[in-house]
């Protein structure tokens, strides 16, 4: 079923050509994670106290730009699961405005927990897993 | 009576201390004034075509904290003017999350257009300056 | 004597009318404070661990814009102190690209601690304002 | 032989972690990107001036995270260049804290300029190409 947020291009985030300066992309990705992962219960602070885990940094992320994007125009961003491993979990965000694709991104985020002083890879906790199957 | 607008602070926008990065305040304040600007009719687009004003730069901005930020939390901006001169625009922006006050900026705008190929400052169009007054 | 340093301003610091988008210059203000008290011997690590001091937040900042700075141009940032209170320090930012001043911004910084479980005001230690005044 | 710049991770590019919001690595990427170019001869504003070249969007960007970066570290950044065809040039970031890789990023620009109105890929000048090639 997928989630879905938006997002409307602001004139301070686009660059001299007008159209939106393309990192801000992935800050949009960041800030349509941690929108899902509160809907589905498991915020950054929940993560930290209930499951000890210390965070989901990025191994890996890429994005496609197909259409650029001007300021004012409002984003849909559609998010999926690409890949679901042990320890990690792969999100694909699909940027469109109305019926024109405008980028599409991935983000591969693994689950730490500080193990022996050090960031370590973790298992993700099966209700968790439940949780992001339901997406 | 003013105009409201609000923004969740996310992830990305705090620093080492969980806390906003304060620069990131006045990013909130300019987007908030565009929208303010698209919702009285005239956006930049309608500034440069129909008005022959290139912009509203800033001549000076201030910002007082309150009370610091954290992620998740849901700030309402509430805008109104606090001086409207013959060529500039100065607007107020309260910072408050529920009761919490946050912080309260303010930008000063100046209308400009190319006058002799160079940047002037000039004077605020009589029904713009009307619909500012309406706020 | 004062402390200098400068930024080149990139393409992505830009807006769609190719000068800057004015919050960076706050960040840059707070980049060259952390250069300065780096350069002082009092990082944000150093005030946490030897003096028990949680951060340098803001509780007020101003920025006034003289002239429009664009990509490629090369500011150099002199820093002075405007004030130094018992528990706040108040710097002055100026921005210049050669003989042309930019902007003049300032930041007055709260050092705090947690005391009782909250943040609070606490003085500037002795040896760090002979630091602050040695600039 | 390659081109090197570097970079001082400031404060207020951390997140609550410590650790470097990741959308900063594109951001150093695209300055990296326009410091070598003005280095070879052809910023953006000899590209639309003397080459009618309107600018160098992305087609794809993408990026390897291999250990995170604190604030105050340095990273330098390696750059050469892993395709170059007939209207793109893809480039590649290493970003390393003396022995310690970071990050391992790429960007693919394409070359557009205005034809009929609309933008198009444009065919990389065998000038610009050569001096490319000299990296």
């Amino acid at each position: 079923m997928g989630f879905s947020t938006n997002y409307t291009v602001s004139w301070g985030d686009c660059d001299a050509l007008g159209i939106v300066f393309y990192p801000n992309y992935f800050a949009w990705m960041d800030r349509a994670f941690h929108q899902l992962t509160r809907q589905l219960g498991f915020d950054q602070d929940t993560l930290k106290y209930d499951y000890q885990i210390s965070g989901t940094p990025l191994s890996h992320v890429d994005c496609k730009f197909i259409s650029p994007a001007h300021y004012y125009e409002t984003l849909a961003i559609d998010i999926g699961t690409s890949d679901l491993s042990r320890t990690s979990w792969q999100l694909e965000y699909r940027f469109h405005c109305e019926e024109r694709q405008i980028a599409i991104g991935t983000e591969r985020r693994v689950f730490v927990s500080h193990t022996n002083g050090r960031l370590q890879k973790t298992d993700i906790p099966d209700d968790l897993r439940s949780k992001i199957l339901e997406i």
